[in-house]
């Protein structure tokens, strides 16, 4: 029977076999006293079960506090689940390899680190329905990353005040625009009155230039508020939506998913509560997982050198997972958005760390903070990348770009 | 304009104002580099504010790594918000406290510890349509705990040996039984099989007894999934539906509020992920009032001596907090489940910590595992309860009951 696995660091003063037969018996069939109904059989079809479990050496302290004492190690422990115990269900795939556990007795630390889901289980999921491809068909942008931005102030413009920056930013040649993710539908700035205030910029932009700009309006909310919003946009010729994963979950996600016509641009917003202690809660290679399975087309990554206190390393690994297919019949790769603190010359070093151009490259200040305006931010933006890709380097690209010289001096 | 608040408890190297003042605007207005459309007119309508920031003195190390070196503080922050920022929508308030805010530089620490709303935003939420009233007019329980328990083993019995299990659990005089977080609509016991063949058990059970048992189906899943298992089981004649919390997110947990007329038994596996860490996530009573605003009727506690890593004091606070009223209009209370390796012994202490007798009292060894079988095992709670409430002591309690003496000698 297929299986699912999910691979953990953790770190116990138990042994380490005991530690794993504990977590995988409370995440399956074992129960803390032994009952009756316990038996051989059902065990057979339902345990999950221990697949590796490597000692990765002693630490000298416990990451978390409360746990049980003793002498410390940490280990790579992966667990698998016959794909019969849950279905294919991604909400109770998550209840299964992230539910009761992180907070047992015999865990000092455990951070979910990666999953991984058979061929008819990944064919059974959502997953993305535009997703890289879908992404450049409708945005007309081939081979080259999109350069987007975000609407800054987050929140407080009016919806005829945000129109007038996407009417700027179309004439400076952005190729992608988003909501910040505190804007959604709040009293100064309704969705509804900034959707019908930004389309016909962006509709009026595509009659002169031939050139759809992508705005990602952010409907986070409701199931039927998210619907609703969804078919305004849809109506009103815009080509994305947004919404802030962990305010959705993934049921909300799933309910967008299976209503929507447009990409689905996810937003991250309070990953740092997931993920900043490193001995706690996931990898972005797992929890990106969930979502691609039920179907985001954008999920945004950080960026090098940001604002955050995420170390680039990591920044690219997030990256690379997205663009690796989750299984041969079904990629459900997504295209990662970098942002925060993006400047033309992060442009070089994301190149040639991830050599791949299925991007957004989203920049605020790097745009709007150009000495010689947005349009030449764009521009630099535009810049950077073509010479990236063309093997140049920062000091060759700047010989051939005015504008990117005038970043590099206002920026580097 | 009315404001909502948020308390953290911060960690940071920087001063304590910059910090502040760096976390309110990036959730809010501020931006990273001044833009020009932040002016004075639209951080008066939009920014967060700084209601109070004590500090709480210096700290040795940083309880996250990442962070901006220099000597540490601690502080109390509490921002405000306008509500015209998010509107009455708990999924953009969830993204407004605890959006990219964890991962700031400035942030060695970052803890949610409470939220409060005014109470215009309370009245205008979802809210426990059942709560504790709601509960006990459809289990007929009075003036003390719903006794429950949880199928087990956790996932692995067909719909029939399920149903056997209710029989028996009915037969032994329970008030409450819940399907485990890991059961939903798996092969070996799909939600449909399992509630038409528990429900002719419980319904039998009450045409005999006139009691209804409370059975809590788990019917995580997607919205249009979760809201026809919903209809299943009222049509069934159940009285009450079961959800994970993380699973189905805020906007998941909305939906099946705005579809249900039957109460709703939040589960919260993978609170560890959110809380494990003391300097990050959240505590349970920030978290949890945001369920209970979207509507859930039940929220699970943990449970007194309970085999997770869990201080009995953050379970009474926890327990404490979902009873207390969220406004003066709305109080919003739901009923604390107390559950893991509960018997007849925690109910003193539960009682003399909490002196409120709106909980759900889950056991599972402490009913299965009584020496004298289930029945014996319900009886030594409702003793335990009935006894504690009444102002005796264990040793008191122990002269009047036989179930009770049983249950001592066997788990005390």
């Amino acid at each position: 029977m297929a299986r699912f696995e999910a691979e953990y660091v953790l770190e116990t003063a138990w042994t380490l076999e005991k530690a794993a037969a504990v977590i995988a018996g409370e995440q399956s069939s074992g129960t803390f006293r032994p009952v009756p109904g316990e038996t051989e059989e059902l065990k057979a079809r339902s345990a999950a079960r221990v697949e590796a479990l490597e000692d990765l050496g002693p630490i000298t302290s416990p990451s978390l506090p409360g746990a049980a004492a003793g002498p410390l190690r940490r280990a790579r422990l992966v667990l698998s689940w016959p794909v019969a115990n849950t279905g294919i269900s991604l909400p109770n795939v998550l209840a299964t390899v992230a539910g009761n556990l992180f907070e047992l007795n015999c865990v000092a630390g455990l951070r979910l680190v990666d999953l991984r889901f058979p061929a008819e289980f990944v064919a059974g999921c959502a997953r993305p329905a535009f997703g890289i491809e879908g992404t450049r068909a409708l945005s007309g942008v081939v081979g080259r990353p999109l350069i987007g931005t975000i609407i800054k102030p987050s929140i407080g413009l009016s919806a005829e005040e945000t129109a007038a920056m996407v009417d700027m930013l179309c004439a400076a040649g952005i190729d992608f625009i988003k909501d910040d993710e505190l804007q959604a539908d709040g009293a100064v700035c309704p969705f509804e009155d900034r959707v019908r205030a930004v389309m016909p910029v962006i509709r009026a932009h595509a009659e002169r230039s031939g050139k759809t700009v992508m705005y990602a309006f952010n409907l986070t909310g409701e199931v039927d508020e998210m619907r609703a919003r969804h078919d305004l946009v849809l109506r009103e010729g815009g080509t994305c939506v947004m919404a802030s994963a962990n305010s959705v979950g993934l049921t909300g996600l799933l309910a967008l998913r299976r209503h929507a016509q447009l990409p689905i641009h996810l937003h991250r917003n309070g990953w740092g509560y997931l993920s900043r202690h490193p001995a706690l809660g996931f990898d972005y290679a797992a929890w990106s997982k969930l979502c691609r399975l039920a179907g985001a087309d954008h999920m945004h990554v950080n960026g090098l050198r940001n604002k955050f206190c995420e170390a680039d390393e990591s920044v690219i690994a997030s990256a690379r997972s997205l663009l690796a297919p989750l299984s041969e019949g079904a990629a459900a790769t997504v295209m990662p958005v970098f942002a925060s603190g993006q400047t033309a010359l992060q442009a070089f070093d994301t190149w040639a760390a991830l050599r791949r151009p299925d991007l957004i490259f989203a920049a605020g200040g790097g745009i709007m903070g150009h000495p010689d305006g947005p349009a030449a931010g764009v521009r630099s933006l535009r810049d950077a990348w073509d010479s990236a890709m063309a093997g140049l380097t920062l000091e060759e690209a700047v010989r051939d770009s005015v504008a990117l010289k005038a970043a590099l001096r206002s920026y580097g």
